[in-house]
């Protein structure tokens, strides 16, 4: 590879990231849970040589918020959806959240170590914990304090990895002539005692064909952050300035030298919302009639979500009434204030907030032509801003499809994205190494 | 349909059902976790017209177990390999086997659901329940009592189809015109309280195509049978004769008219472990193959499994040792009382019992030419021992290969087996009813 090239997330969010996307006049109701219809934007997405498909989730309906009955609130579950992808591509990754709040450390693991086995080597994993009480109450528990979720977490991911690497590269022999199918001493029982958790092992599903799963990241709180530049491969972040999302480029990725690690290693890719137009004017005209769609209560309700703080009551053509402050948020820190800030910084009332936080979800919209996509993409990715973007279609299968035939071309054009896949897992196509087995006998000799 | 057809179900265990199958001069190392394989195979059952593939499933590598390195611990987790394969079959049921004591409700629902969308409805759950410390101790826990592991597993089943039918059916109204995406008068909370579990709903995706997919069940014990009369539509079994099948048949079947349930609306489907040749010779032959496969070390240790007692002390061709009263097993208690039967009737040595036992598992073996195995077939079926099988090929893909193309033309000439699928769901192929939503008002108003 001569020159640097950028890497992609396809961000699946059915019927697309518009809040009421399932409004527009291209979207349909047999499409929110059709296998044909994620196929066929899954195989688009590996047409356009996307490094991933990326599947966000909750676990709640968010039947307790306002305006739930305008919304999408009913989606594939990540590693069946991913699963049934697995099966129909050839390259693509597939990565899918998955909480360490109200699951199992073995089943998570195994169930990411099938998946890699299954589509050989292209599963990832965006490690996530969980808020709210419909959450919490759906599992019989009370919510969890931000620090104690994400004590649990780091836990967590600390025992997947033992987990996968509980079975050595070279642990099966298959001898047929001495009956030998396992070589015993290189498989390991784990043994992990934590604060949160205790798992035995060995795993039950020799070790991904990745090593481990590509282990990605959001979070970008103080403890998102740490835990990431001492875990994360990939981190995905909202950020609107160029100037920001170096701060945060740069603050992550200067973390990382006190855990032993290179820059490269890891991958920081912010969301972006693309409208793309063939002209200007038919791009603005897109997103007018993206806007449009919002209804005031679901755009509130939104808006509401994503600050953790109630403003159905308040004059949607009004200011932001005074916020908590953030050290008193148990939801999503940055996302608060990321939102916060926008609203100080331009003024904005609660609809006009609404309206431009309502598509991306805080992420970056771009709109316009294709060179004018890939001119603000190639600027961030070489001003260390970031290393590639996840790319959040308003409405699938349009805005997916505008983005793979008019945008991937001219970022091709430029030199700054694959032509074809060169790797055959993930891992090879993001450029990150394969890790050494922490059971091995090589690495415990080093140690 | 003019005649009963049965119904068949593939049980898929990679390489093989005889214990040491992976020694076997077909099975290769890379069949072990390799998706085209599996795809393979499942293409063979559908074109064989099977209801279903089945996947067991245990929660432990069994490493603490002797002859641990001998036998293959390795293999796919069931939601991610039953929605790699609902991508590339049409028509054929996807069953999985997933435990209720080391998961939770909310996640297990989903994830069935999520399958039961992806397939277009051929999910079906064998529920079962965890025993033995090395299972335990992948969660943390203590091993916990057979009744206990029981009372968690029904309350499991009944929040799992509290939450598929928290949506109802016409829930999703999709009016684009008035921003309406639910009902939310059609979309119900569930706040389960019970004994184990308390779970809020609702679930986060929409009602499953079956309704509720195919609840499955295998235990025999007291507790399993009074669980299965309750609650299971299809109930897999290990009988080695006419007269027990019948009896289990019988029994089981007497139980369902106090839950106000018809005998039809359970399918009772025991496990058989066919090995076909073209001639009686040819069978004998590959049994003898398949037998002397077997370690002396494996054999034991897969005799002290079924048993729940460790044989590795006692002399291989002397009899079985006095062995513990039944009341103390914690573990399968029918499938001990089984083997106890076969090893008194016979007055078989370890080793003879060992080679009894150890391809099928305990389950009926069927030697012969496709007519004589589709003889005993029939005669099961039609004798109020069976409604259908689970066939157990003894090694991957010869096994299911000689059933589908020898053993199934001959079902189908006799006119008790389907030659094209007529249902479009697992559960209309099995000839079982679309279950009522519990919250509809319809439901709600004939109580």
């Amino acid at each position: 590879m001569s020159k640097k090239e950028l890497k992609l997330g396809a961000f699946f969010m059915l019927p697309g990231h518009h809040v009421v996307a399932w409004r527009h006049p291209e979207a349909k109701a047999e499409h929110v849970l059709d296998f044909d219809f994620i196929k066929e934007q899954a195989m688009t997405a590996e047409r356009g040589k996307f490094d991933m498909v990326f599947l966000a989730d909750v676990l709640n309906a968010g039947a307790t918020t306002s305006g739930f009955d305008q919304q999408c609130s009913v989606s594939f579950e990540p590693f069946t959806f991913l699963s049934s992808l697995a099966a129909v591509t050839k390259n693509i990754g597939l990565v899918g959240t998955v909480s360490t709040t109200y699951t199992e450390p073995f089943n998570v693991a195994r169930q990411f170590a099938s998946l890699d086995h299954l589509s050989k080597g292209r599963a990832g994993w965006n490690v996530v914990t969980s808020t709210g009480e419909e959450t919490a109450h759906n599992f019989g528990q009370k919510e969890t304090k931000h620090a104690e979720r994400y004590e649990r977490a780091e836990e967590f991911v600390d025992v997947a990895k033992k987990l996968w690497d509980s079975w050595e590269d070279d642990a099966i022999c298959f001898n047929k002539e001495t009956g030998q199918f396992a070589d015993a001493s290189k498989v390991h029982t784990i043994n992990y005692e934590g604060k949160w958790l205790s798992v035995g092992g060995p795993l039950n599903i020799a070790r991904p064909v990745q090593g481990h799963p590509v282990v990605v990241q959001a979070g970008s709180s103080e403890a998102g952050k740490e835990l990431a530049a001492e875990t994360a491969e990939v981190v995905f972040a909202a950020w609107q300035t160029l100037e920001d999302a170096q701060k945060f480029y740069r603050d992550l990725k200067g973390r990382m030298a006190k855990y032993g690690r290179n820059p490269d290693e890891l991958k920081i890719m912010p969301g972006v919302y693309p409208i793309v137009g063939r002209t200007e004017e038919e791009a603005q005209l897109k997103r007018q009639q993206l806007l449009d769609l919002i209804p005031e209560a679901a755009g509130v309700a939104r808006l509401s979500a994503q600050l953790g703080f109630d403003l159905s009551g308040y004059p949607v053509d009004g200011p932001l009434p005074e916020l908590p402050n953030i050290e008193e948020v148990n939801g999503f820190k940055s996302r608060f204030q990321l939102v916060k800030e926008i609203a100080d910084r331009e003024n904005l009332t609660i609809r006009q907030l609404y309206q431009r936080i309502a598509g991306a979800r805080g992420h970056r919209e771009i709109i316009g032509t294709p060179e004018q996509i890939a001119d603000q993409l190639q600027e961030w990715f070489e001003n260390e801003a970031a290393d590639g973007f996840n790319i959040m279609p308003p409405v699938f299968p349009t805005g997916l499809n505008d983005f793979v035939d008019l945008v991937i071309p001219e970022l091709q054009k430029r030199g700054i994205f694959r032509t074809e896949y060169t790797g055959s897992t993930l891992r090879e196509n993001l450029g990150l190494a394969r890790p050494v087995n922490q059971f091995s006998k090589e690495s415990v000799e080093s140690k």
